[in-house]
């Protein structure tokens, strides 16, 4: 039996940078959290401890920062990309880096001054490697969607199991994670900004504008809605709880109730996840890790 | 030596609860988290476990939900109040009902479809007693603000241990937690909502217009705003952690940062505390309880 | 209508400081996160952001790693009182010092080696003022306790709102926060280690060894075991809430369930509230702010 | 162009249950947060809304509770199998599922009195597909460990935005998250307890005993530890964050600091990852999805 080393990464992960151009009086800002992993010829450091092939956190933090300064954030497809092109190209040990980004959105309240806005975090994943390979996939967290109505969920499989009464109309909640893969083509060329307030668009209006017989058939309309509407977009894929909302039992205070009063739980909560896809994307690769 | 019972109450805590309602094919949608705290002559049940004078929290829960089904929601300061006035009036035992209700706010999507709008929270706590007196602090949490600019702090107290430079041009970035208390003579007949409106409104503005040589000045700034704008409120006290965002040195990488690039910190934080109120502001009792 | 300043304090919070000290090769550590709030003569900051009376946080900060360094951590209420003086008796301006610290537990692995401990948090809270009046409340928070009998609940009021049927055997649990105040005589001059380790048994062991027909009569069980066992403390509020535990109904799968099964709820939950006290306890003053 | 469905898999996650047995008038508890995730011919339920061949959510937490009921909980690993083998077995349409149980410890405090143990969680992800193959991945996450000393980082690449300077004298602290793969001939047949017990004892010692050039050396020597210690097991896969404890620049105040006094940072952290295996170790399917 002999033990060796598998697949392994390092990097500076949640480096939070805000950073604000002028506009004249006008002030912009942009406030990111980064996580940079790097992955190569790492063995040494693993054995011996020979540290000689790695770049330290901190020397990536700082790239962070100084990129930030040189280049500004922009969108965070293009400032992950650059990243990761800068460490893979800099590095010789660095074969491949993966660049993570979150960006937390903010409302104008004045030419200085701003507010958080939703709870909704944008989200990109890029890898790059030395052989030139690249992926891009962008996304968002935290988009809570509700519809009080238009929900069914009836005829499905029962065993002994199986209490739950069908339903046919049910409040349907979810808080969306999803990602998109931009087809590897036109990765870096395009305009990563309007992509994603499109994509957005298309989520949510595909989640409210299908009357839905389970979350699946609404996961599947979402996917497609994204993925017949924005070309650039080779893969969608999509996690969404089922925040149930119970509808309460008042009859013991004589009172009905025609879905009007709810229980908002917490747990347990089903989970859907699932991939909607062109029938000729081209293979992710590590894009998704 | 003797031991006693001093001050106590119960309840039950964060009741969830959503209430949709119907205007034709367009649904409204309240999104609610109420917690009923109640107390009274309750030495029985702490000191032999009589439980003869103790409403079950489960009913309490149970109280919630069929009032938002016979009531409706409406402005939380007025479920509130609904609330705690039926607890005191029907229980022989309870003296005294606070109950707090938060909620989370939605933005329509749809004629039955909506989103989570921003992490803020609105919040109410309202006490009432037996004997007829009431409190009603409206309030709201998780408000995050900030200024790019126009913000100073120097001219402070030095002693051995102050290593910090003085300021002429920081980031201001705080998450507002603020109570304001109505003025008790007009508890329970007003428009909640536009109060609530326009009370925000007045901390936003007060915090993007005023030039601050300190996160107190801002502070004062905002309740003083509050008060003078909104007669109906007689006091508000303001919690605002000092989000430090902290300027990268970038020299040691050949670049300036002139109030470009920041490091949003975690931890630790200034956090600045404080009440403004009218001079003749009356007793606020267990208002702030 | 005037508007004028309230009561007021500010501070830097969650100061986050690892103190180590060697014993030879065995090593020890203290793990703290220290939050200082001053108030005193603070109004020309608010009124006019003059800061000559602001000592910076960050001054806060700094001080409490040079303490942390001259000083040792030790036991927390020591070294919060040390900060507390220090504060009121070296700044004019500040009349009063609150210093609350949380404690962090490690258990040893090793000469220098270490593994968090329970995730249970140790607390104290200390107030010092300029005139030389003192506070000391011990304290925890996150200890989970739970019977899987002894505990009952039934002869409860009733209302039209009460559906819970009574309970002769349930499963008991909770999350304790506790505070303990000191009798001001001897503050300062005891062993709050010692203090510590038997207030905390006496709350294990009451909550463990009391049949229990209402949260409440464990609450004050609690409390008066503290008081009864521990001279030094006078005062005694728990905050504890009702985790509650359902039994699951397995009927429709033709099963029992005879206290085996539980469905361990999130939310809402009970929340018992209550102070304990020696009948003469000397009044608190801000102890408890 | 054509949209097609890809990869998807459904459940109810979060399930809590909290088994009890008795052995006379002593209590036995496990209390384990279990997530089920079902997958296999869904094209209907996500193309047309056709639920047959879904088993609802609802019913797989039915399944959970009876299980626990029938069959006991015993050792996570051994109940996740019993799951994920019934429904792959009773489910027409269910080709595979994927079981993962957090299970949170309880120290005994009396014969039927418990209080919650450590932070860490013990967990682990089964996966049983029809075809019969079946993967056994035993884990742990939030074992946080330090060592004051024996940790050095030097001899690192530098490049222009390297500012480090390098340590032969670190404190080194982490929160462990792993997860060990047994070697499939043996799953479902082994003593996962005692197993469980034996891996955490080798990680511990392992980090505490390891004299550190790098965390990576460290994550290595952990692995290692494991595989050459327990036979059963042919992979380790560790996420290792770099805590960072910063040594306090105490000179401004007069006082060294010879690694007394560190600040414990937040974010940004470094992250460590990797995977250490027996060279044979036979493909892991999906075992680590």
């Amino acid at each position: 039996m002999t033990v060796v080393l598998g697949a392994n990464r390092y990097g500076k992960a949640e480096t939070r940078v805000v950073r604000v151009t002028r506009d004249g009086d006008t002030h912009h800002i942009k406030d990111c959290n980064v996580s940079v992993a790097l992955s190569g010829d790492l063995a040494a450091t693993h054995l011996t401890g020979d540290n000689s092939a790695v770049l330290p956190t901190d020397s990536q933090k700082n790239t962070v920062y100084a990129f930030a300064r040189e280049h500004g954030v922009g969108q965070i497809e293009d400032f992950a990309l650059l990243l990761a092109r800068h460490f893979t190209a800099s590095q010789p040990a660095v074969r491949h880096a993966r660049v993570a980004i979150e960006e937390y959105s903010w409302e104008r309240q004045g030419p200085h001054s701003f507010s958080r806005a939703a709870a909704e975090v944008r989200t990109c994943v890029v890898h790059h490697d030395k052989d030139g390979s690249t992926s891009v996939v962008s996304g968002l967290r935290d988009l809570v969607l509700l519809n009080t109505t238009g929900s069914e969920f009836h005829g499905f499989a029962e065993d002994r199991y199986t209490t739950l009464p069908p339903a046919t109309d049910r409040v349907l909640a979810t808080a969306v994670t999803a990602g998109w893969r931009h087809h590897p083509s036109a990765a870096g060329s395009r305009d990563y900004g309007k992509s994603y307030e499109q994509v957005r668009r298309c989520l949510i209006e595909a989640f409210a504008g299908t009357h839905s017989l389970s979350l699946q058939q609404t996961l599947y309309a979402m996917g497609s809605r994204v993925l017949t509407t924005r070309e650039e977009i080779c893969e969608v894929r999509l996690a969404l709880p089922n925040k149930h909302h119970f509808l309460v039992d008042l009859t013991p205070f004589g009172l009905d109730n025609d879905n009007e009063v709810y229980f908002a739980a917490d747990r347990p909560y089903g989970l859907i996840e699932g991939t909607v896809r062109h029938d000729d994307a081209p293979d992710p690769g590590p894009a998704w890790d």
